[in-house]
């Protein structure tokens, strides 16, 4: 096939160096120009930004592979999107979209002239312009580049149910030394190429990163080979300096590589999957900063580490400098690519591929404009009935997982579902999706395999940078989905957490961007229900990492059973540009709302539980709150013992499934107002807080109500190790009877009635403790507790 | 060299295979029985704990490769050390520890006996006992392997500068899908012959996770063998399930790699580093739950996710489950390897090294017993001389380098010292550091790379993952470091830094644990002097992580100028069993303090700063708080506006540099008495705390001081794009003029004079908005803003 291959001819490629030299100059421009924009004039200080920002080491190359994957689209008519690893090369992207005509149509002020071009360049990272890494506001992008190491996950994610779409995804060779990047090459042992698109890395080698050599910058091509054939890929190399031979290698290498995806793709799709396909991955060798000054004040530059931000400082202060910089954008010949106006000149821009077959405007980087409603079936459906609160119990997530199911089937045309877990969707109790969805791998299937195929969609890879990842890149092209993972390995991916919360926040405003459905995240496997598996595995940081992100984006729902869980579900697959955190366990617990009590209480966020409260509307002696599954066990089972031994105490209890809704208003469009807190907590009573999280948390969140050092909170104190359940509240002061103490101590008006009761609670701390050690299980009536009233 | 080598004798094997049985009865023990260890009677449901945990799946294939090195050891009088990838295989360690003796050393209690093998048996995943995890109350082991990913990074660092040492690291093909696995390869790239040990990959492919196939489990031999090839790696593979051949080749392919690993070793310190070898690595395909029950119920097991964990389940109420139990136990010939008393017979208990050489014993494992007090020179060296408090600026980091590269000077011939750092040591203004230390690379070096050499100790790398589990294994097998690195990213390996502080924290509490060198954690380029990288660069996530770590483990910090860091990093090398975490920027700042006052200042921990305060004793008016450098730089510029333009208002100013000074003294060892606080913020003054990290952390550190609904804090509140540093603090409403405007809000005694003023900071703050947007850059006035009176 590569032998009749037409090539792309002379004249042709030595427009698209034209090409690529106007985007080199205007990446320029950006690091470092604030007027004479065209260089009508000599350049001048004056002329020069203040503080030259920015990186150019690996903007030309990055701005190289976009005018070639131009030429690619044009001659193929692809669906193509571009995603920049080294998404510091934020001024070549820019100067790409911008020289194809999208940034116009997004941000018109930046017109294609003149006076456009200066726009350009003083907005690129000045205060109120555009930030320097390729980001939200870059038109076409999906993915920042600022956090290293998540390119070819997004890529991967982006490729799962698109079936025409190439993703093009540039991987930095200081990306490529990151443990996520070096984890996402087997995204193609999961890449059907009957119905995914293909995902085309190029892996770009230029030596080095801030300041010294990388990993594979300096291996062996050799090595590369077979490191990359090793993952799975067929390799083909282009290096060179000499701009001429490396375009007419790379325009020859893109065309075979291209031509290997369609014939993969024809043949599964006429013939059906046989195997995995070999996909092509290219390795680009180029000099660092290409084209750019060879020597400055006697070091070299080009091809060096000196080339990776701004190559030539101080260029308002030291003429040499500045003239330095003169020619070096002279060398690009700006007079000859830009008319007088300073718009690019028609046969230039004729390069660029039309309408929404341009890179920066394929919709599937404004992923929002391809989003297709999730059909999600009425939770009423998976309803469990509540005979009693609190005396009956099950898996809280097994429900959830049938609604999963039957969103796979409803959702089956349009296949725009998926759920992402790191090998425990049964172990997560969400296995009835296995009723109608496979396990997806790519490679080859044995009898024993249970429920795993190369058309599966439910991705299960152990690596939660994986799952997210990829996630974060079907989400991001329109797609819905969920990520479901043990509570404590969440916090592996959590700075993902943090860097899409931030792309959620920047995105949504700005008008142009179409909103994506949520990131939505289930932990199950809490801290308290790892008492089999141990300290590791006890951990809910993820909450205080959600806690501080934007009110605008951040979520947080602790449902405290499975009819809470399927209404908060519900509204999260709904819901668009959040990041939605819900934590509830999967073992069997107790359950206390019927379905419609659950929708009211999540729609509230929060409210009181008047059959588990003795307050009756009065004032209580003392609430009792909880949010979280095992928390709210250990609140009712201590109002049930206080109600009990104590009848003379006004108990009331309140449940938070909205952590959220404790916000001031001020700081989070959920809090609730001072008057709804004070009706559930009153002005000035004590409330003893038992929380799934890290203890002190609630206190950051309920900061400016009423009279806050009244809150008592027992939480996760990192207290853990293999034990019983029980043994995990005990170990962290947080059960039924550290919390009838603290309510006894806390209460004024009964404290003449609580000192034996006090020491009744005491001594069923110790009964346990004994218990345990001798029976090496939960005390019985302890483990199988239910409200009896 | 292979041809040569006599092979382990069948006799011998046969005994191995013995000694493997008794390992595999033991692991089993752990996991069912409570009662009848030597199943001297026919097993009884009474006999079966009441709970079953653990997982069988790895246990023989780790207890398999255990036995082999143990004869490698024997043979060879190797100093090595076993890493347990899969760590929840822990009780086939835990077996593997108490055969050879050392389990009994560490606890008495647990004699090699039939009393003892009850204890044993009982306490593993047992209230009170031992976490079903090979973890830190395991003999042996510097690793958990509860969160899966670090088994390689932990391996490499534990075998830097411990020439002698050879690490085996039993990688699970689960783990090998995790991202910091497989970016964990390429440690041999920074692994010199010369100076270091070796590190011995085994990778364990069993073919399943939980429920689903692996990765690399399903790849053809060819394909990893080019993988790890690619990774520079030679591979040798042993692939079987008839436990007798697996033997003999296990054993011909240990001594194999051993010899190779020797003569790599040899060549390079004999004749000097030439090139990077390429090291063995092991792939040893065996059954999942080798030698389990082949098939339950029907259901095939051995060899299948089914013998994940616990393989037959139900056996106190199932009848035929217990007798396959039995069966299966009895089927290892209990009555041949342990005596009548239950002591492993004499024969095969020979089999195990002696003394340190077992691996249990190695104290390497116990890196305290190695750890050389780190020769640190004095602070006063590189101190800064302040002449007048917030006029004179420079790098803070700066000095910290210089100090540093006297450490790895004064430390020279025990090389127990390292910086790890991704890629930045230049750019975090460490720098000096080069003078006497170059970067390591393991590869070819080119002449224009800078301080780039084989037998560098400046460990750059630009992965978080590697850096941070490098230093981990470096600091737990007795040795020194520091990882700087940028603050956002920092949360790339904060879950790594969650669990190693679980590992303190329990290891603190074990006697027999020697006491190893604190983490220290320096974050550089901060938030708030992330301005010219934009908004994915911007977030100090990690101080919420580790502030809800344990008192007992957790410290943060946050020096205010370059003395008060030549305080703390002194403190925190010294220091053992702490994470330290070291929040600084690297930009030129304001110094405040001579060294004197810095070190009384950070022995303290806070103090009131008297010379930016107008108060004389006084009760003031209004606290002026902060923690961090950008936070103390805005609140010193308020005071100094509110001095000059409203004396009559007291201001006292507070410095805080060791954050967990606030919280309460019952919650952290370093929090001070209600007295401190009170002397420090009065007890019902307002107070205005610019704090460095997210803005209301600080109220969950204060939960519990008088009053605490007075205290206002300024934070970062996830504003921040590619802007001018104090356009940072403005849009996070933490500059100067927001910090004055809150003050004279709060302070009743002078609310009349304030309106104007108010409006004066409005139209500074509307001034700076329309200067930065024409201008490009932060006005002069306030970039270069010193201390006047």
């Amino acid at each position: 096939m590569e032998a009749t291959m037409p090539k792309v001819n002379q004249e042709r490629l030595l427009r698209m160096h034209k090409y690529w030299n106007a985007a080199n100059y205007l990446t320029i421009g950006q690091i470092y120009l604030k007027e004479n924009p065209l260089l009508k004039q000599p350049l001048r200080p004056e002329h020069i930004k203040p503080r030259l920002l920015g990186h150019w080491g690996t903007s030309p190359g990055l701005s190289f592979i976009y005018t070639h994957l131009n030429r690619l689209i044009q001659d193929n008519n692809i669906d193509m999107i571009y995603l920049t690893g080294p998404g510091h090369g934020g001024p070549a992207i820019i100067a790409q979209v911008y020289l194809e005509g999208t940034y116009t149509e997004v941000y018109p002020q930046v017109t294609q002239d003149v006076e456009g071009m200066r726009h350009l360049f003083r907005q690129f990272s000045s205060p109120g312009g555009v930030p320097s890494h390729v980001s939200v506001t870059t038109p076409g992008s999906i993915h920042e580049g600022g956090e290293l190491g998540y390119v070819l996950s997004h890529a991967f994610g982006a490729a799962f149910d698109s079936p025409n779409l190439i993703v093009a995804a540039v991987v930095g060779d200081g990306e490529a030394e990151t443990a996520p990047l070096e984890g996402a090459w087997k995204g193609i042992k999961f890449l059907n190429p009957v119905r995914d698109g293909a995902v085309l890395p190029i892996l770009h080698l230029n030596g080095y990163k801030i300041s010294g050599p990388t990993v594979l910058g300096r291996a062996e091509d050799e090595e590369i080979q077979k490191l990359l054939t090793g993952h799975g890929y067929e390799v083909f190399y282009v290096e060179g300096s000499e701009p001429m031979k490396v375009h007419q290698a790379f325009a020859d290498t893109l065309d075979v590589c291209y031509s290997k995806i369609r014939a993969y793709q024809a043949d599964a799709r006429q013939n059906g999957f046989s195997k995995r396909p070999s996909w092509p991955v290219i390795i680009l060798r180029t000099p660092k900063g290409w084209t750019g000054p060879r020597e400055v004040d006697g070091l070299p530059i080009e091809g060096t580490f000196r080339a990776h931000q701004v190559p030539v400082a101080d260029v308002r202060e030291n003429p040499a400098h500045l003239q330095i910089l003169e020619n070096w954008m002279r060398s690009y010949k700006p007079e000859e690519i830009f008319d007088n106006s300073g718009r690019l000149i028609a046969e230039l821009a004729d390069l660029a591929p039309k309408g929404d077959r341009r890179m920066g405007a394929n919709p599937h980087a404004n992923g929002g404009k391809l989003r297709v409603e999730l059909e999600i079936p009425s939770y009423n459906n998976y309803a469990f009935e509540v005979k009693k609160p609190a005396t009956q119990r099950q898996e809280s997530t097994r429900p959830f997982g049938k609604m999963m199911r039957d969103i796979y089937k409803l959702n089956s045309k349009v296949h725009n579902f998926r759920l992402f877990c790191p090998d425990e969707t049964n172990s997560n109790r969400l296995g009835d999706v296995f009723d109608v969805e496979n396990r997806c791998l790519v490679e080859k299937i044995i009898p024993i395999d249970d429920h795993v195929s190369p058309n599966g969609r439910v991705m299960e890879v152990l690596s939660e940078h994986l799952c997210q990842g990829w996630l974060e890149g079907f989400l991001l092209t329109g797609r819905h989905g969920i990520f479901a993972t043990y509570e404590a390995f969440a916090m592996v991916s959590d700075s993902m957490t943090v860097q899409h919360s931030k792309w959620l926040q920047e995105g949504s405003k700005l008008p142009w961007r179409a909103p994506i459905s949520s990131l939505n995240i289930l932990l199950t496997s809490t801290c308290w229900r790892n008492d089999h598996n141990g300290f590791s595995h006890q951990g809910p940081g993820l909450i205080d990492t959600v806690l501080s992100k934007k009110g605008t984006v951040a979520r947080i729902y602790l449902p405290p059973d499975s009819n809470c869980l399927l209404s908060i579900a519900d509204h999260c697959l709904h819901s668009c540009n959040y990041v939605n955190l819900i934590v509830i366990d999967k073992q069997a617990h107790l359950q206390y709302l019927n379905m419609d009590e659950a929708v009211d209480h999540c729609n509230r966020g929060l409210s009181i539980w008047k059959w588990a409260s003795n307050d009756d509307k009065l004032e209580p002696d003392v609430v009792l709150a909880s949010a979280g599954d095992v928390p709210t066990l250990e609140t009712i089972a201590a109002a049930h013992w206080l109600r009990h031994h104590i009848p003379e105490m006004k108990v009331r209890v309140v449940n938070v499934v909205d952590l959220m809704t404790l916000y001031p208003p001020y700081f989070h469009p959920h809090g609730m107002s001072d008057a709804a807190f004070i009706e559930h907590f009153t002005t000035n009573k004590p409330v003893i807080f038992a929380f799934h999280g890290y203890q002190r948390a609630i206190h950051e969140v309920i900061h400016g109500r009423p009279n806050t050092p009244r809150f008592h909170v027992r939480g996760f104190m990192e207290e853990g190790t293999t034990t019983t359940p029980f043994d995990m509240v005990v170990l962290n002061g947080m059960s039924r009877y550290h919390l009838c103490i603290e309510a006894m101590k806390r209460a004024p008006r009964v404290h003449s009635l609580t000192p034996p009761l006090i020491e009744k609670c005491n001594d069923m701390l110790k009964k346990h403790y004994s218990y345990v050690r001798e029976h090496l299980e939960d005390m019985p009536e302890i483990a199988n507790w239910v409200w009896t009233d």
